[in-house]
C-alpha cells in the first residue's frame, strides 16, 4: 500500500473479525516498531505479543478503555523501564513514536488497531510476568476490522487545517 | 512510495541540500500531522511552519541539539498548550505520534528529518511569538538529504528483534 493511503486509512478499530493475524504480518508490525527512532537511540521499550485468548481476556481488565483487547486477534504490550521523573516524559514521546509506526505498518496490511492506556499496573505485571523495574505503558490491540475495510478517509474528525497550521509565527 | 519502504528508509537526516520544499510536499506532511490520533481526539498541537532563513537561524539556538534547524529547508515547530502535570505525559505520547506520522510522510517524499527537543523556551517563545499558555515542545527540521537519498536500511542500528520481542509473557 502507498504510504499516503496507510496514513489516511488508519482509524481506531475496536471490533475485529475472529481471523488470526499471519505470522509474517505480525513480524512486519513488530519490525516496524523495532525500527522506530528514539532519543539518542535508547529504545526504551520491549514488546510482548499476546495471542492466547485467556491472556487477552485478563489483559483487557487493566483499564476501562482496554476492553477491546479481549476481542483482538493479537495485542502488543509496550513495556518500558521505570524511569525517574525527568526521563519519563522523554520515554512517553518515544513510546508515541513507536506506537504510531506500528499502527501505520498494521494499516498498510489492512489491519486495524486502537491503542489503550494501562491503569492497573499490578494486574498487567501479573498477567505479563513483568520484572519489578518495568511497567506496561500501553497496549496495541490488532485485528481485521469487523465493520468495514480500512479506506482513505476524506474528512477526518480533526481541527481544520488552517486552524492548526501557522506560517512563520503564531 | 510503499509504506514499508518509507518505514525502512526513514533515518535521521541533519545535512540538507539548499533545495526548498514544494508547497504541495509541505502540505502533505502537515496534513499527515493533522490526521494523527490522540487521546480522546484532543489534538494537543499547533504547527508553525518556519521557512525564513533568519527565523530558522534564530530558532536553531533553542538547544544545542537543534543546530541543524538553521540548515533545514523548513522546520515545523510543534506547539502544545501548557498542561498540568498529569496530562503532560499524555501530551508527550501524542506529540510522539504526530511527529512520527509527519516524519514518515516526509520520508515518503524523499525528504529527510531529525526532530529536536527545545530547551530555551524563552527564546522559542520570542522567535515564534507564542502566547503565554503554550510552549514549543519539539522542532521537526526538514530538507532533502545532502549526503545520499533515503533508501531502505537493511541492518538498522537497533537492539535485535529477538531481544525486543517476547511471546505471551516476559
Amino acid at each position: 500500500m502507498e504510504t499516503w493511503d496507510a496514513i489516511t486509512s488508519r482509524r481506531d478499530v475496536r471490533e475485529y473479525t475472529g481471523d488470526p493475524l499471519r505470522r509474517e504480518e505480525l513480524h512486519a508490525i513488530l519490525e516496524a516498531g523495532r525500527r522506530a527512532p528514539s532519543s539518542r537511540n535508547w529504545q526504551p521499550w520491549d514488546f510482548i505479543v499476546v495471542t492466547d485468548r485467556e491472556q487477552l481476556r485478563r489483559l483487557s481488565e487493566v483499564w476501562k478503555g482496554a476492553r477491546h483487547v479481549a476481542r483482538s486477534a493479537t495485542t502488543i504490550a509496550l513495556v518500558t523501564p521505570e524511569h525517574p521523573d525527568q526521563s519519563r516524559e522523554r520515554a512517553e514521546y518515544d513510546l508515541g513514536q513507536v506506537s504510531m509506526q506500528m499502527m501505520l505498518a498494521a494499516a498498510d496490511l489492512d489491519i486495524g488497531s486502537a491503542h489503550s492506556a494501562v491503569e492497573d499496573q499490578e494486574r498487567a505485571r501479573e498477567v505479563l510476568g513483568l520484572p519489578d523495574d518495568c511497567r506496561c505503558a500501553y497496549l496495541i490491540p490488532l485485528g481485521r476490522p469487523a465493520d468495514r475495510p480500512l479506506m482513505p478517509i476524506e474528512q477526518p474528525d480533526r481541527r481544520e487545517f488552517d486552524r492548526v497550521v501557522h506560517w512563520e509565527r503564531w
